[in-house]
């Protein structure tokens, strides 16, 4: 059905128009840990899974789809374990400050702002106590921007782990031309996972096949690697976001966030530990309609594009982790990708 | 097979050893609000059921049964709608500086405390903008005590509704002897629901007929009055915390938080709306095991006994309500059960 399916414009979440990406972190003098949100001030329809043994999050009972609250306002993702679920409170200040949020009051910045968070666990490559409050949640807010998103070692990821290698920020995405309508969809993994995402046979990432017009910009090493010791403690925990301008549910908006765990599944091995607290949310902005017709068969058109924007989402969160893996620099003694395999980007 | 069912010393949530109470609450000049924190430092087992419509929650994903944390170190329960959340931020502060946590690292500071918590819709009492935050759940848990519990208009019933009376906090405990062993099961609620926790014709809280040993001291009055009007809007969300001394598991905890959701059913008329974010938590100390044979008819006596504490979790809860309303005063024009049905307490 699909006859589009390459990247959006910047390969990034922010290709779904009313989606903004900000990152504030802290490297060095003894941190390594920071925040992204991922805002939509005017509102986006909300869903989450959660499928790691070991979450840590806020907000996530609200999403469920027989409750009442419809949209949120923006996602907050962070380092600093449980501690970094007080970043929430400064992207609810930022927010709140503009008059953005669920409406309670006669007067305009009466607001409730709905963000949903999840936290990964970096605590042991900083001093102990250097962690994301409030502030950094603030600072990520006052940095978002659409366009192109930084990734790497940045924002929530700055003290990312994957396996044995530096993980971090990743995004992508990916446009889909279903029943005469074209769709945009994206996604942003913060990559922390227990597991690993690259084969250290070949030097592959588990999900390179699923790359889209050469965005990865490498030659492929084909040669084994040993897996680098010396990195401290293995971490955990992959947290992110799938954007869609579809105008979805609450309960589509869960169905794409599963979807997107389907792509952690196949671009870290394994995923969802008991000790990774993996969870992924599905936004809708709501630009574009889904079809109500029927479609061959009988089946309803609208869960057969809804399908097929769930496809794009697992490809472009597996896609989002490849990037990530790609983008880490060494930080905290902890080796990235291009150490190990000196040589293979850029070189496409 | 009860033959020990009066309350608890205190009649207290506090009734059960390791489980502390501490209030925050600021009324006044503008104010109205609190935090309440549930302290179990040394570690509880943890569950949570969540039925309301229009949920406000904290590190409720990490209680699935599934996952890995098994004990939570407080709960906190808090005013000020989402933004309320923030307390927890402080009560894991006050918890990490005292080493209470799940450990993280080698040294004894290093750890991260599980605080769960849930909040209540009370913006409307105060000026917008006075709510509880990070500080509300330090100070709430340097005040927190074994011993009584102080009820009504305090910590996170600060500005409470229940209906169009006031409402606040209220507890109550109860003494199961089962399988030869002597249990206790205490409740605390922070009542601010969007349905009645009253009759109007008769001037009896609805599960009046729960009462244990004359622990309400009232005389009802059994006359109609008329539903109070001016205590502005309308307000919601009924959160708390049942907990047992007895050894549970995750699964038994959220058993035992979904039958304190039954006595709210019985206690507040309509309970569990789309505007209400009724949520409660379970917690279990595992001083006293559960029978592991088998009982008649091959009913497992663990989980008969088990049945037992889930029963007098619903009781203790809607007696707890009965507690919040008897307990609390009028506070910014909203009246209280004292106020429209006068001379009725303490006359008993």
């Amino acid at each position: 059905m699909s006859d589009d399916a390459g990247p959006g414009r910047h390969n990034a979440i922010t290709d779904v128009g009313g989606v903004y990406v900000g990152h504030e972190d802290r490297i060095g003098d003894g941190w390594a840990t920071g925040t992204t949100v991922v805002l939509a001030p005017d509102g986006a329809v909300g869903g989450v899974d959660c499928r790691g043994g070991a979450p840590g999050t806020r907000e996530t009972d609200l999403l469920a789809p027989e409750n009442l609250v419809q949209q949120v306002h923006g996602i907050c993702l962070s380092g600093g374990s449980a501690y970094g679920l007080a970043a929430a409170d400064g992207v609810m200040r930022w927010l709140a400050e503009r008059s953005h949020g669920f409406p309670v009051g006669a007067q305009p910045h009466e607001v409730v702002p709905i963000v949903p968070g999840a936290v990964i666990f970096d605590l042991p490559l900083g001093e102990w106590g250097n962690r994301p409050d409030a502030g950094f949640g603030y600072r990520a807010c006052e940095a978002a921007a659409t366009g192109p998103v930084t990734q790497g070692c940045v924002g929530a990821g700055a003290g990312a782990k994957v396996g044995a290698l530096k993980g971090g920020i990743g995004t992508a995405s990916t446009r889909v031309a279903a029943a005469g309508t074209s769709f945009t969809v994206g996604a942003l993994a913060v990559v922390n996972a227990h597991g690993e995402a690259v084969d250290y046979a070949t030097g592959r990432p588990w999900s390179a096949e699923d790359e889209l017009a050469g965005e990865f910009a490498v030659t492929w090493p084909d040669r084994t690697a040993e897996k680098p010791t010396g990195g401290g403690t293995s971490l955990n925990t992959t947290i992110g976001v799938v954007a869609t301008d579809a105008a979805l549910t609450k309960a589509e908006c869960q169905r794409l966030a599963m979807s997107a765990q389907d792509g952690l599944a196949r671009a870290v091995r394994p995923s969802h530990s008991m000790f990774d607290g993996d969870t992924v949310f599905g936004l809708a902005t709501g630009a574009a309609e889904l079809p109500q017709t029927e479609g061959p068969f009988a089946v309803p058109m609208r869960a057969a594009v809804l399908d097929e924007l769930c496809a794009a989402a697992a490809t472009a969160f597996a896609r989002a982790v490849v990037h990530s893996v790609l983008s880490a620099t060494a930080v905290c003694a902890t080796p990235a990708y291009r150490d190990v395999w000196p040589g293979a980007i850029g070189e496409a």
